[in-house]
């Protein structure tokens, strides 16, 4: 029995997110149709993390475990590539330690969110950047951005309803870059809370709307409460960029 | 009654090209449907140029008249937008003068075909260029190019059964760019025979797979014959980049 890791970038547009849902189209369930196919066996895949409808990734991790001696290690990319649809595709495979779990192994993580902040909407961007037409405060935003990153209970930025206790969270960074109308938001943290990220976001945007100011970051984070924080970002200019283990 | 221009970029994924027709969507009839919505009026839209199935435009162009005297011209494209799809986007309205005709007054276009030259195909540009896994031979395909330009009968590289005629095309220019993964390749004409492009990719191809030689285009171009120019690249690499007047 061998481990395999597998590493996937996914167009979420078309899916109803990562895991496996009766009667959806999810990546988990293209990927493990694709792996049954080849395999001749049903395969379970676990990945690093969910990810919900319309979020892409760039880097997503998963593995399975196969007893098939007939696929070579080195074929098990192309193999799969051949029969997953456009929209998915594995950009490597390799065999890992049998102690080896996409999820509980995961060390580090990295999400990337993309925002068209131009005059005008884009007719190419629009399934993979959240499209804002007012101009950002990128400076007010830098400054809200630097008061969120480190160790905080982030409960104000957590969806409500989430079952994980414990929302302290060391947020190692959030990086900030605009070429052109493209604005570029990266988040790093060893993990993250059901909505976190979309939820920094939107209360960035929010600052750079100037509807909220970058000093009130730390009594959003004392209220650990979510109502307190506000906007949520829409799923569709999230990528899950990639996972350390 | 006044003659407004637009200037329209769409992503030509889910629509049936341009032109309107029945029981199919077409930017065409999404673009009068939304004109109609706005002006309580049958509104006809005239293309500068048909793209078919699944080919994009940065920049194409549109004309109709209007005797509404309620939308003044800076609120066209605004009021447009709001009623568009995400996937089609008017970059520009303007009022022009009475004789300005959409196709008939063009002096000059340009078409981009993208390839998508790697070792793996993208999740994220599988609607927007051809993927070619191949390396190809960019000095042969750019000395094909050269050999191509000028002007020349092309009916070798114009689709069989089209209705034109007359196929000699002063063919101005054909750029090639490599940047990573991404290979672009730019013509420029002030008239295009059907599928010509795509015609002119599918040969440039063959010859950087090394199928094809440059020094076959005077051969090719003399037989005046379809068969003598081989493949036609598919539809969803090209994109009608903007139209002179």
């Amino acid at each position: 029995m061998s481990i395999i890791k597998l590493t996937l970038a996914y167009d979420g547009s078309n899916y109803h997110g990562w895991q496996r849902q009766t009667k959806l189209s999810t990546v988990q369930a293209a990927l493990e149709s694709a792996l049954s196919r080849l395999t001749q066996k049903k395969i379970i895949v676990y990945g690093a993390g969910r990810t919900y409808a319309k979020v892409h990734a760039l880097a997503q991790v998963a593995h399975f475990s196969s007893d098939n001696t007939r696929i070579k290690i080195d074929d098990w990319q192309r193999a799969l590539n051949a029969l997953l649809p456009d929209d998915i595709v594995v950009g490597a495979a390799v065999q890992v330690d049998d102690d080896f779990h996409a999820r509980f192994s995961a060390k580090n993580k990295q999400y990337r969110y993309c925002i068209h902040n131009g005059r005008q909407r884009s007719a190419f961007t629009h399934r993979t950047a959240w499209f804002i037409r007012q101009t950002l405060d990128l400076s007010q935003m830098s400054e809200a951005a630097t008061a969120l990153t480190g160790t905080h209970c982030f409960t104000s930025f957590c969806a409500t309803g989430s079952e994980v206790k414990n929302h302290r969270v060391d947020l190692k960074r959030i990086g900030m870059t605009k070429k052109d109308d493209q604005l570029t938001l990266t988040f790093e943290a060893s993990r993250f809370l059901q909505y976190m990220v979309r939820n920094l976001v939107g209360f960035l945007v929010e600052v750079g709307r100037g509807q909220r100011f970058a000093n009130e970051v730390p009594g959003i984070l004392a209220a650990k409460d979510r109502r307190a924080a506000g906007l949520t970002a829409p799923a569709h200019g999230l990528f899950l960029v990639k996972v350390d283990y």
